[in-house]
């Protein structure tokens, strides 16, 4: 039985073009520092300008990238503020906490993201001699809430808020590529007020491993200090780079077509399953959250049915199922998706008839 | 002009068959978590069998790895007893304090190395109730100290030590491969006695990225959410490892020929240049370190100097320069640098008799 | 003007008799160490023995207690479970990431106690191998929501969860006191399950500084290397642990006057005042939390009318203003206070006829 | 048996005119905040008047004072200089890497102090992007090499080298008030060049309890931030500011007192028993560093002997004991402490000539 593997976005896997960039990289010396390495100083270049930032620095993870950015801006005891279900919030709380050193003030934002006038009245609240908040965390798009974009104009008006506290900006651009193909504008546009951001090369992209963290040349400085620290000094790191120089370069066009593919098979699962239910204002980007709306299912159990019939997904708490879309997931795919969803609806048809 | 570059062993390039392994696992679709990935997991696996633990973990170096043991068998305020210039206590000095939160009671060994006896004083010495010793730190061969091999039997003196008062061994192995060549015995007997032990894949072995990290089922078990914690959950992983996989079963064998190598270049380096000196009883596996005897030239100078020959090496202080071989280094390599060498003691002679 | 100040009940100042203790202890020699200081030894036995515990250690606050007991059941990365607006979670925020390296899962509790179904629950969802919740945190009472008891039974019952999963429980009793008088019980019956338990020494009992961590003598030798690194070994402390011993000695009996004066306190605001209200559930204790209902008067502008009046209470955010009753506040001052809220209640009125 | 108690200057006990200021304290209601409380406020204000800073603050130990010292001028990783045997690198390790997560290059000083040529060597050696070196620490006197006193002129050469480089300066000057003392000079001119000193309140000067940490305004107000996290708000500290405030005002002057006495006892002991010695230009305050001459016997013998003849002293590894002199050591105590060890003399030589 071939999968159809709706996990994550982590597994689009890289393009022949990036295979062939790994290949010669892999055939030719190394070299020793990761700032030394021509592909490496190639990438952060590259992401630097693609992203409006001075410079650019290579790591292992996004989630690295985000707590280096953390561990830049902040002391131990501070505070950021960041969405509830945000990705440094959430996912990564034990490394806000037990790496950075750095205390979360939570926000619920409106689809995920903190609203200017939100971010306004928790700055009054926080204006504190025992508290200092030295960062505000975006997350664009926003994962939890099913990939969504911020919305225009916010960055900017956040921006000034911080600007006149010296609070920093940190945007976690892990699907920031999402984020401008459906916005249909740079991704330059995307960072602009933010003091550093950090973005996933595979996910959207198909690298086959890491990310980047861009920002100003000082603040690099600094986050190289802090990724050696972190034990994040990958070398030589030519071979992941190079394919991921290629991927930035050739994927962020071909994005919106997972986009379309996301919304497809959204709207075909919404308008065939009464079951369940989709916020189409929040299916964005290439992520479809399914919510069940029956007792006589619950999301471990359509994870573990779906399985059964060789489709992978995630279960968000107890009634939400996650299927992301990528590279490797297009009409085929997304037909076998839908084939397992009626097969499951049968049955549940079946187990209503028969009183269940 | 084609460089000969001796300043890590980290340079080993992979070989065809690693490069053949990369291919085959980009063109097949990748797995979700990196435990479920099969060759993370095969990788994993072999590791644990090769150095007799239960159980493995894949990171992204051996730095992490190292402060990931650091963080299981310790807690903040704890101290670990380590060699006064082991990478622990001096290269990652930042780490061990800034993220492992830990102290460390350095002790200077004997050619890198502490013996049983320095042990058994300290651990006397420290019996204190406002004072934890938690871990005890080896680190085999011992880079600073030239790729020395701990002398047999210490390990397993120095475990009863430490068993006795409920204190953890942990070994940094990064160069574990070059001990065993040296000591011509399985790299496990090696490993025995530690809690834990830390293996590059990349130096000695030639695989492309990464290191492993070994110990009982419940130690990797929190391992694993430490390297979580740290950012250190590179996914999907299997690109890496394929050819790490590769590497752990084809390279061990070959390592001989690195020392035989060094042992040629520090023999016709000493012998033909009264201006350096080697030390040949720590001159026992790869790495070549070269004392400077004149005060016409230091450290720096030498390798500013080799540098525009294109031979490139690391000062070590000011009287030291490091030599590293590797498997990318063979008899014209090792003839070019002899030759870089004579070309500057012929200028040394000429300054001298210059009166300089 | 004599103020009447209801900000905190740290105020309690300490009685003739805590004084003389004090004098006298000044005027003998000191000892060294502090687990060798007489009176230290003597109230670290006494509060043990009053609270069931097999040891206790002394602390400079009630902070430090809490954090140290963080420290010792928790590693940096670990969870803790907490209400959402216990002080653990809340006002030591930045200690509980900073310093202890902890993330914090809030769950909001029932007038600030968490529930053993809520327990149930939230220990069900985070049984995950990427995150690992080490310990519970408890209040009792609990300040923010009013000084409200833990409900009778429920330390019991999330005991024998926590049990089951190896989770420790600690307990932050900073007014312990104040729930055992008003569950009419020993103290000790609240403490039973609990690993471990802080207590204030001044608020409810006066003493001039200080409070007490109590717990098994493995926990508090942990617990004394602890507060030796967060610098809170203060020595010699003979001189503030004789006046606590007193306290301990003395003034539990008469914390229930201070609960029926907090109830006359709060009858009269809200039999007298329509502009506020209480909700005299969760008036238990010695806390009188008082809410406004127009739009009239926010927190901010009660609080400075308040205090230009010689009233000094604490604003908790717009709605709410706390008044805390304790060893000093008797008839009189609370007279003051009715008769400073009739007059702010006059102008209200008179602005409210006057249109404003 | 009446001890005498050598074995910290912390046992000097507080004058009547502190008990005195004590008591009048205690019976006047408390202030809330420690910054708003009279007392403290004096105590602050006087201290930093009396060291020349903008501003102090009061700390249960000067353990917190210096550590929350690094918390501010240091981050996560950074390196500090600070001498081998310096409090904060010895006696302090626990908390400088596990609350304050910083890094140690200790450097052997002469007499305990960095000397202006070591620091430059050092700070030329950490040029390192990999590394950043954030602060100096001295300590003044230097309690481990004797109460030695820094040589004058070396604090202003240190201070241009870190100036030029961004580096702050800590003092530890838990015993300034000696250095001060024997330089025959204010306290303020030994702070000079310093962007924060720490000093105690108790030992020379006698107060009960407390240590202030002076700087600038700023700094003050980040180090009360991080005071509040590591629970050092000690409140309400009028009970232990006003006592300290008599002992700052009326004790610096009789300081030389305890230097002359330790002279006095150094002098008789070293000239009545050839089997200890004394470096007498170490001998320059209050700490008389014993050293054992004798294999008969060692320091911690020495000390268990003495203490059987009610002498209680500290034993500094296996050779050397430390006696402490402070305001309740006069002649009488010193005579005990002659007899006593002359009683050992009498021993020591019967043993010699039973031939033991």
């Amino acid at each position: 039985m071939s999968l159809v593997d709706l996990r994550s976005d982590l597994l689009a896997g890289p393009t022949p073009e990036m295979i062939e960039a790994m290949i010669a990289t892999a055939r030719v010396p190394s070299s020793y520092g990761p700032r030394e390495d021509q592909h490496v100083r190639e990438l952060e270049a590259l992401t630097a300008q693609t992203l409006g930032t001075e410079d650019a620095l290579f790591f292992p993870t996004c989630t690295m990238a985000n707590q280096a950015a953390l561990m830049v801006h902040c002391r131990p005891g501070d505070f950021i503020i960041a969405e509830t279900e945000s990705h440094v919030a959430e996912f990564e709380a034990a490394s806000t906490a037990g790496v950075s050193n750095v205390a979360v003030l939570r926000v619920t934002g409106v689809h995920g993201h903190l609203s200017p006038v939100q971010l306004a009245e928790v700055l009054d609240r926080s204006e504190d001699e025992a508290m200092r908040v030295s960062m505000v965390s975006l997350e664009n798009t926003h994962n939890r809430a099913g990939g969504t974009v911020m919305p225009e104009g916010w960055q900017q008006q956040i921006e000034s808020a911080c600007r006149a506290r010296g609070i920093a900006i940190h945007l976690d651009g892990a699907r920031l590529w999402n984020a401008a193909a459906y916005a249909k504008c740079d991704p330059l546009a995307l960072v602009r007020g933010a003091d550093s951001v950090a973005v996933s090369l595979n996910k959207a992209l198909g690298a086959p491993l890491g990310a980047m963290l861009c920002g100003s040349k000082a603040f690099i400085r600094n986050a190289s200090r802090v990724r050696q620290m972190l034990g994040g000094n990958w070398r030589p790191a030519g071979i992941v780079a190079a394919p991921a120089l290629v991927a930035l370069k050739t994927m962020q066009k071909r994005i919106v077509d997972d986009h379309a593919n996301a919304r497809h098979l959204g709207t075909a699962l919404a308008s065939e399953h009464p079951w369940l239910s989709i916020d189409f204002d929040s299916l964005q980007t290439n992520i479809v959250l399914v919510k069940l709306r029956t007792k006589q299912m619950n999301a471990a159990r359509l994870t573990k049915r779906l399985s059964e019939m060789g489709v992978l997904v995630v279960a968000y708490g107890d009634q939400y199922v996650r299927l992301v879309i990528y590279s490797g997931i297009g009409q085929d795919q997304i037909g076998k998706v839908l084939t397992a969803f009626s097969e499951i609806s049968r049955t549940l048809t079946a187990d209503y008839l028969a009183g269940s």
